[in-house]
């Protein structure tokens, strides 16, 4: 069975030491409750429940998988996958960040950010169910009326419900424009919603009684493309204005999908047959309102990358530190032993690094633009509240793209770090990357969130997301200008810095003359980008080393991840800084 | 049903107009006889046969798997695995490079790889059965006494029987050294084989009534590590002096392997119980004996890299042209349809010029090897086939180590342009990207090649196969220095070769105070060096485009994936450089 013991130490040092969440938390109204003694009480009871119950499921549940049976539309989860959803909702996470009115915990976002990094590492297939709950209580929350918010969301705070978002089609993937999916108008105010919905995680289980869909489809006359499209809420048993559960609806699960991994969780294949939902929010706004959910849903996925990494290095480091192969090039370090552990080679340390760069880096963007979430939501401040925003929509596609390219790359290193007996289901580090590779595809491919990074954020919102980013570095960097201790990492901070700046005017002229110099930039822009903003946060790390609570030898060893982050991770910027410059020449049309 | 069609234009372009292969091999003894009428008909052939029979197994096989049934000690191939291996042996494809004296066909090793790389496209876990049988009739050829190259080699041969090489257990992976088989002296002359072996592919199957097993173990008193290891031939039904095949022997497999993909390759624990075999070559020599075989072996996996490259693109870049979703950002393309094809998205295009650079230059670098090969074992000269050898040395971990890589790569970016249809398994290339997965690790990793590559064959060997490559290069570069046509790939490559050269000399300085900064540097200088290589190859493929046979449409497209190659995957050797010049204090002891 695979390792997994929750990085309470580290997430407590990016938390309280180098992000300073807890200040930032108590300044907000309602902070004033959230003292450390209850964020550690909620980190630590999220640690058993995820390291006791979910974390041994996750093995068994990628080999046994889902279960269709076609006769009744129904999915069986993998064996205890129930069970311990009972104990989650029991346990009052099932709400945990939802307001209070509807029977919530009320918690901040940073802190359900923490405990969702919990789940994802313990068992990310189970997450999924709880994860699209999120995304349904978003959407009635900001779109929902009074009754459906009464009527839909309570339960689904209490967990005795959960949502899907029922987007794609199987014409209609990153171009929701083209959807086909129908809404008629029907008694009493309801819709008759009709089409085939495909890649529904959570579309059917066995968790709950009910599950809530929220479907996009097109009203009669609805204008073509994106414009035309509204949201529908289509509940699984129909549910009355008063919200007594009624009758089957006509909306089940047709088939579920065969995938290279994250087999616990249900794909489904939805089918729509004149289902009864509720319009929600207002007529064609139904694309905007997602986007006002996405925000959360790809963070979530750059958390879901996170996870992965972490749990992968935890097993990889206890594997390199037990396996006996060969003596050290230098001469034996364990004479006494058959061999040496493969921890003492120079490149299985390189493998180590590269995932321990990535786990604790990523947990501070993570949690970095999480805070910025919750400023955006919970401040006084006009001005702070559109600062937030304005960063964090910036941060969102990086932390997406790169947390989940990165756990690619890390369940990679893991894996090889095992040698053949990676590659064998038994020891479990495979699944880790088969699971790890569903994060870049789904909620936008990184190609769509490097188009919105840089198409949308930079270049048609001026950038302002970005210019917080560089200003907050330059502070960053003249503040340590003298520090020594931080020389190596502030002086190629700020280089890069600068050419991070110019590249951007630079590439802000070239899509004058072609737009799709965008998208031959897109891509490495977002990597580039990426890497300078965990570079900013590996040399904060330092900087917050010394008046931190981590013991000695943790503080010694984040230096060193920190130095190997900058002499090994962020040289990449070489490679991506050069492909930009050969622009869209350099990408010819393929037949 | 994933595509697949044998690229015979790019393969003929690669052997006749860019290496010149059919000029090769017509000075070299026996060369006489391969006209290119000849060579074309076995190609052809080839692709007929790996097309309309390979082929349409393999996305089967990969669901169906293999079956273990405990009772019998006996393994299931997939359905139609069998049957294909049946045809495989009629059409005479088993002895295709093997000697005529002993039943084969005697075709060169250049000729062998491209009718590999068709197998491995076609069906990579298939493949794995007719290859392990090559790996026995090359040590049987280098180490077999006459009796024994009769009774067992031409079997082999025949296709009647297939082999196996038996190494690792499961202290013992990378590091032979530590393997505990024991071989007892018994009766005739025969030794009794005891140990447990793990990883055996293609161990057990019900492809042929006989299987012979190689199988490294120690002799009495043998001495420790690996100078004791001895090579036994060990056969699944005993076989006497004379060929004839007798009772079974005590050699079964105890298991197979659940493994990530490769599903329809029966990777077997071998029990060996006293089992009867017969000593081949010098005792104690049994590493060294494996050693001589290791070119070939990792070779053929470097091949099996780029099978998958070729498939997965040839199965992406159809996806692409047919996938709509969304408008070129430019403006709309194919205004009369619902959306663009994806392919007019530079990042798209992206994806899909690596996998064709990886593809086409990864061709040109195996077949460029594989005529060294040929070199090395038929030139009259023995100054040329030490040249060949040392060439092929040089090269050999680079194809391995690159290819597999470039293999986890573009299955990668195949996979991603499918979105998240690419998770599904009925697409099929999801499967890819699992097979892939393997490669980097079987016949040892790529931390293994590159310890060979600059530990052995470049600092212990004196690079002199590694200064053969620079001349060559420094010849062509000289050669084409005022061709304006080359300017912008002779003069980066210039540029390039000579960093690396001095690069050499640094890192040897540097490993002289201490050897772990060749474990520190290995990995990296195996991808500069590498992509280097693949520079200098497309370079030669340019220069060589106006007198090919290609048409003008093709010979624009490789001047377009030349100049990308250069322009966007060259320069990762910044990054590498970047690497190797932190040297070992970038790679810490990690806890």
């Amino acid at each position: 069975m695979t390792l997994y013991a929750a990085p309470l130490d580290d997430m407590r040092f990016a938390f309280y030491d180098l992000l300073g969440g807890d200040a930032v938390l108590a300044r907000l109204p309602g902070g004033e409750a959230l003292s450390r003694e209850l964020i550690d009480a909620v980190l630590n009871e999220a640690a058993r429940f995820n390291e006791q119950v979910l974390a041994p499921l996750n093995q068994k549940g990628d080999a046994e998988g889902c279960h269709f049976d076609r006769d009744t539309a129904s999915v069986r989860t993998p064996q205890g996958f129930r069970e311990a959803y009972a104990q989650y909702v029991d346990g009052g996470w099932a709400g945990l960040t939802a307001p209070e009115t509807y029977g919530g915990q009320g918690l901040p976002h940073s802190i359900g950010a923490l405990v969702k990094e919990m789940i994802d590492s313990a068992n990310l297939a189970w997450g999924t169910y709880p994860l699209l709950s999120q995304g349904a209580t978003d959407a009635l929350l900001a779109h929902g009326e009074d009754w459906q918010r009464e009527a839909f969301l309570k339960p689904i705070v209490e967990g005795r419900w959960t949502g899907t978002m029922c987007l794609t089609e199987p014409q209609a993937g990153s171009d929701l424009g083209l959807l086909k999916t129908r809404a008629e108008p029907g008694e009493n105010g309801t819709y008759r919603i009709t089409g085939t919905k495909i890649f529904i995680t959570a579309g059917e289980h066995d968790f709950t009684e009910n599950i809530v869909h929220l479907v996009l489809a097109r009203l009669p006359n609805a204008p073509a493309g994106s414009r035309g499209i509204s949201m529908f809420i289509v509940p699984k048993f129909k549910v009355d204005r008063d919200g007594a559960m009624g009758e089957r609806n006509a909306a089940a699960c047709g088939a579920i999908e065969h995938k290279m991994g994250l087999k616990g969780s249900a794909t489904c294949v939805m089918n729509f047959d004149g289902a009864e939902g509720y319009l929600i929010g207002q007529p064609h706004k139904g694309l905007m309102a997602m986007f006002t959910m996405m925000n959360a849903a790809r963070l979530a996925v750059g958390i879901q990358g996170l996870s992965l990494i972490e749990r992968a290095y935890q097993n990889s480091l206890a594997y390199c530190r037990e396996r006996l192969q060969m003596r050290a090039l230098s001469g034996a370090v364990a004479p006494d032993k058959a061999a040496d552990p493969i921890i003492v080679h120079p490149d299985v340390r390189r493998m180590l690094l590269t995932q321990r760069a990535f786990a604790e880096g990523g947990r501070a963007l993570a949690l970095y633009a999480a805070l910025q979430s919750d400023i955006e939501e919970r401040s006084e401040d006009a001005d702070e509240r559109a600062r937030a925003g304005e960063v964090l929509g910036f941060l969102i596609p990086i932390c997406k793209a790169l947390l989940t390219e990165a756990a690619v790359e890390c369940t990679y290193h893991a894996l090889q770090t095992y040698g053949g007996h990676g590659y064998i289901a038994e020891h479990g580090i495979e699944q880790f990357a088969r699971d790890a590779r569903i994060t870049t595809l789904y909620e936008g491919t990184t190609g769509i969130q490097a188009l919105d990074l840089l198409g949308r954020k930079v270049m048609q919102l001026q950038g302002a997301g970005l210019k917080h980013v560089l200003g907050d570095i330059a502070a960053f960097c003249q503040q340590h200008a003298g520090d020594e201790a931080l020389g190596t990492f502030v002086g190629p901070l700020a280089v890069h810095t600068k050419t991070w700046s110019d590249l951007t005017q630079e590439l802000g002229k070239r899509a004058q003359d072609d737009p799709d110099e965008i998208g031959a930039a897109a891509v490495d822009y977002l990597f580039y980008s990426g890497y300078i903003v965990l570079a900013w946060l590996w040399a904060r790390t330092v900087a917050t080393l010394d008046a931190s609570s981590l013991d000695a030898e943790t503080r010694s060893e984040k230096r060193d991840t920190a130095r190997f982050y900058f002499q090994r991770i962020l040289p990449r910027t070489h490679t991506h800084l050069a492909a930009m410059q050969s622009g869209l020449a350099g990408l010819p049309v393929v037949r």
